[in-house]
C-alpha cells in the first residue's frame, strides 16, 4: 500500500477502507508522507467527499494515532464544549470553571486562532504566566485536585489530526465537513469524556457556508459521538455578528471575568447558560434544562464561578489579580481610537467575518499558524444590530498597537458595519438542537 | 493574490484567467510556492477539469516561463515527433535522423521513462558518451549543422512545466487530459516549430483509459497548435502489446540501429514510416503520404538515414561504433534467459502495462525521477499476440542484472502473457488521425 495509489483511489472518487484510513493516520502522525502528497490527498478528500463509514474510520485513525486522558477512575461525569469558531466567543474561558463549580469534571482541549475566528489559548495566554503546555499526565492531576484544565492539542492528542489540520489550512481543505467532524472528535473523545456539548456557529462568521451543511456536520459528530458511547449534544448557535461586546484577546479575558462575577451582555450570558445546563445534564448533576440553568446563575452570582476561575489560573501558572482587576494585569493597548456613526439611523449589520478579519489585521489574529499574537489589540463594540444611533455615536473602540492598525480596524469596520432605516429582526440566538433523537428547532427571533 | 486564493477558487469547480495562470507558472518557476500547495492546487485542477482557455492559458503561461528554440532564420521546415509514452517505443531514434536526412529539421525535446512507459533520454544514454544535456544554444547550432538534435528539457525549457510535472507524478495528477496537454505543448512549441506530429498511444499500455479521452486529448493539442500557428497532425497508434520486438534501453537502440539499416521488425518500421511521412509533408518537402513514404523507405535503405545517426551521435558525444557494431558498445546483461510457453495455442496477449512494469523491476525503468536505471536490462519478445506457440517454445528472452531481476521478470511476464486457443485478431497498429480538419479513421485490422 502506497499513499500515492490511496490519492489515486480517492481522487476518482473510490473511498478508503478501515485499514487504509489507519495506513494514512499512522503515516501522517510519524512523518512518513511527503507533504504534497498529503495535501494532493486531502484535496481529493476535500472534493470526493468521505462516506460516514469513512469519517469514522478517519476519526478512530486520527484519535489512535495519540493517547488518551484517563479519567475513568474519576466519580463525576466529564463533559467538554468545543465551538466551530467564532467571533467575540470567549464562552470557554467561563464555562470551563462554571460547570465544574457545579461538580463537573471538564476537560478541555482547545485550539488557537486561525483566519477570521478566535482561539481560546490565544484568549488564555493573554494573562501572564498563564500555561496551557500540559501533559496529559499533568492534565489528568489537576482534573482530579480541580475539576477542569484548559490545555492545547500536545503531540500527545490525536497527532495525525493535528498535523492534517496544519495541511488543510495551507491548502484551503478546510472547510470539508467529513474533515471538520473527524478533527473535532478525534481530539474530543481523546479528552476520555462521558459527554460533549457542541457549538456549531451559523450565519456570516460561520465556516460551513449553509444550514443544511451546519446540520449534517451536526448529526455527523453525534453520530461519532454515539459509536463510541460517548453522548453529544449540539446547539446551532447565530455568529451574524460577534459574541459579547468584545473582540480580541486580552479584552475578552476582561469581559469573562465580567460574566464568571454575573455581568456582561446578554447574549454571551445566554449562549454560557444554556451550553452549561446541556453540559450539567450530560454530567448527570441535573435533568432540566430550567433547573439547570437556575444552578449555573446561582454559581456566577455566589463568585464561587469566579472562584473556580482563580484556581484554574492559579493551577495553570497565571496570574490570578487577573480574577479581580483585569486592566491592570492584561495587556492594555497602546492607542484606544473610537469608530463613530457615519450617519443617524438603525445598525442593520456587524459582519463578524469582517470583524474577525480587522482583528487579524490589528495583529490581533493570525494567517497561519506560524504568525504571533498582540493580545492588546481588537474591538470594543458598542452598538450591535438593530440598536438605533446617530451620527457620530462611538459605535466601536478600536484597540490598536499602532496608527497603522487604527487604519486597519477602521477599514474592517468600514466594511463591517450598515447603518440603515429598515427594523432589524435579530436571528435567534440558539436556533436547533440535534441530539441522537434527532433534530430540534428551538429558536423564535 | 494568492496561490491559496487560486486553490480555493479551483476547488469549488471556478476558473482561472490567463493572468491567474501566469500567476501560476511565474511561481512555480521561481519556486515561489510551497510544494505542498502546489500539489493540492493540481488535484483540484485534475478532479474539476479545465476550460478549454484555461489549457490554453497554462501552456501558454508555461512556455512563457522559459525560453524558446530561435530557429526561425533556418531556411527549412522543423518538425518534431513527440509520443504519449509506450513500452519499447524507440521510434524517436529513428525518426530524428531519418527525417533530418530528408531535408527537415528536427528539434526533439524529449523525456525520460516514467512508471511503465520508456524514455528517449534513456535509451540515448545508453550509448557510451551520449549526451542528452545540451543549452538551447548549442542545440541550434547542431541543428544549423547536422540538421537534428535529441536533448532532454533542460532548465531554459517551460521550467513550470518541468516542476509541474515531477509533483504530478509524485501525487497521481499525471492522468488528467488538459494537464498532459499543457504539458507536451508548452515544451514542443518552446522548439521553434513550423509543424508536429503527435503519436498518441491508444489501448491497454496508454496513460489515459478511453479512445474518447484520447481523442479529446488529441483534439485540445491540435488546436494548441493552431493557436500558436503549428499545424500538429495526431496518430493514434496502438499500444496493447509492446512496439518491436526490444523492450528497455540498450537493446532498443540496438534494434533502432537495424531499423535504420532498413530492417526491424514490420510493426516498429510501418508507425516510424506513417509519423515520417507525416513531418516530411508538414516539413514541406513532400505532398503526399504514399510518396514520401517510398523517399523514407529509399533513406533507410540507402544507409543515409544511419548515416546522419552517426552524425547525431558524434555531435552529442557518443561512441560512433554504435552503429556497426551495438552489441560491442552497449553494456550487454549478465543473465539472458528464455521465458517458455507454457502450453500449446495461440498468444492472446502480451499486456504492455505489465511488460513496462516488468522493465521496471527489471531495474530498467523508474518509479520515482530519482531512480537510476540499468541500460543493459529488458526484454526481447519473440512472440506477439496472434502467434501459433508449442509449449515450451522461447516467447521471450529476459535480460536482467542478476537472478532477482529474472524472477521479477518472470513474474510480470507470468501476468503480461496469455496462451489460449481463440484466433487472434489484431488492432490497427494506426487508428485514427486527427489534424485542424477533423478525425480521420483510419485503421482496419
Amino acid at each position: 500500500m502506497t499513499l500515492r495509489d490511496l490519492i489515486a483511489r480517492k481522487r476518482d472518487g473510490g473511498s478508503l477502507s478501515d485499514q487504509e484510513w489507519n495506513f494514512v493516520a499512522r503515516g501522517v502522525a510519524s512523518d512518513a508522507f511527503p507533504d504534497y502528497q498529503v495535501s494532493a490527498f486531502l484535496m481529493a478528500c476535500f472534493v470526493r467527499g468521505l462516506t460516514s463509514s469513512e469519517t469514522l474510520a478517519l476519526t478512530d485513525a486520527m484519535l489512535n494515532s495519540g493517547q488518551r486522558l484517563q479519567l475513568d477512575h474519576l466519580p463525576m461525569g466529564r463533559v467538554d464544549k468545543h465551538s466551530t469558531g467564532g467571533v467575540g466567543d470567549k464562552v470557554s474561558l467561563i464555562l470551563a470553571p462554571l460547570v465544574a463549580s457545579c461538580g463537573v469534571a471538564v476537560p478541555m482541549v482547545s485550539g488557537r486562532g486561525l483566519g477570521h475566528t478566535g482561539g481560546t489559548l490565544d484568549k488564555l495566554e493573554a494573562i501572564p504566566g498563564f500555561s496551557t503546555r500540559l501533559t496529559l499526565a499533568e492534565a489528568a492531576r489537576q482534573i482530579e485536585r480541580i475539576g477542569c484544565v484548559m490545555i492545547g492539542q500536545s503531540a500527545e492528542i490525536a497527532p495525525a489530526d493535528r498535523k492534517l489540520y496544519a495541511m488543510r489550512d495551507a491548502t484551503g481543505t478546510v472547510a470539508a465537513m467529513p474533515l471538520i467532524a473527524a478533527s473535532i472528535m478525534s481530539k474530543k473523545l481523546a479528552e476520555g469524556l462521558t459527554g460533549l456539548v457542541l457549538d456549531v456557529k451559523t450565519g456570516i462568521g460561520a465556516f460551513l457556508p449553509t444550514l443544511a451543511e451546519e446540520l449534517a456536520l451536526a448529526k455527523e459528530m453525534v453520530s461519532l459521538g454515539s459509536h463510541h458511547g460517548c453522548p453529544v449534544v449540539v446547539l446551532l448557535s447565530n455568529m451574524d455578528f460577534p459574541l459579547g461586546r468584545e473582540c480580541g484577546n486580552g479584552n475578552e479575558v476582561q469581559e469573562s471575568v465580567e460574566a464568571l462575577k454575573g455581568g456582561g451582555p446578554p447574549d454571551l450570558r445566554e449562549l454560557t447558560l444554556r451550553l452549561g445546563a446541556e453540559m450539567l445534564i450530560l454530567g448527570g448533576v441535573e435533568r432540566d434544562v430550567a433547573v439547570a440553568t437556575r444552578r449555573l446563575e446561582g454559581v456566577l452570582d455566589s463568585g464561587a464561578a469566579l472562584e473556580k476561575f482563580r484556581e484554574l489560573v492559579i493551577a495553570q501558572g497565571g496570574n490570578p489579580a487577573v480574577c479581580d482587576a483585569p486592566e491592570r494585569v492584561l495587556a492594555q493597548p497602546a492607542i484606544s481610537e473610537p469608530y463613530s456613526a457615519y450617519r443617524d439611523g438603525i445598525v442593520q449589520r456587524v459582519n463578524a467575518l469582517v470583524v474577525g478579519r480587522g482583528i487579524t489585521a490589528l495583529g490581533g489574529g493570525r494567517q497561519t499558524m506560524e504568525d504571533r499574537i498582540d493580545p492588546s489589540v481588537g474591538f470594543r463594540i458598542h452598538a450591535i444590530p438593530g440598536d438605533s444611533v446617530r451620527k457620530g455615536d462611538p459605535l466601536v473602540t478600536i484597540l490598536a498597537a499602532d496608527a497603522a492598525g487604527v487604519a486597519a480596524g477602521r477599514a474592517a469596520l468600514d466594511e463591517a458595519i450598515v447603518i440603515g432605516d429598515a427594523p432589524v429582526t435579530l436571528p435567534p440566538l440558539i436556533s436547533h438542537r440535534v441530539t441522537a433523537a434527532g433534530v430540534e428547532k428551538l429558536g423564535t427571533p
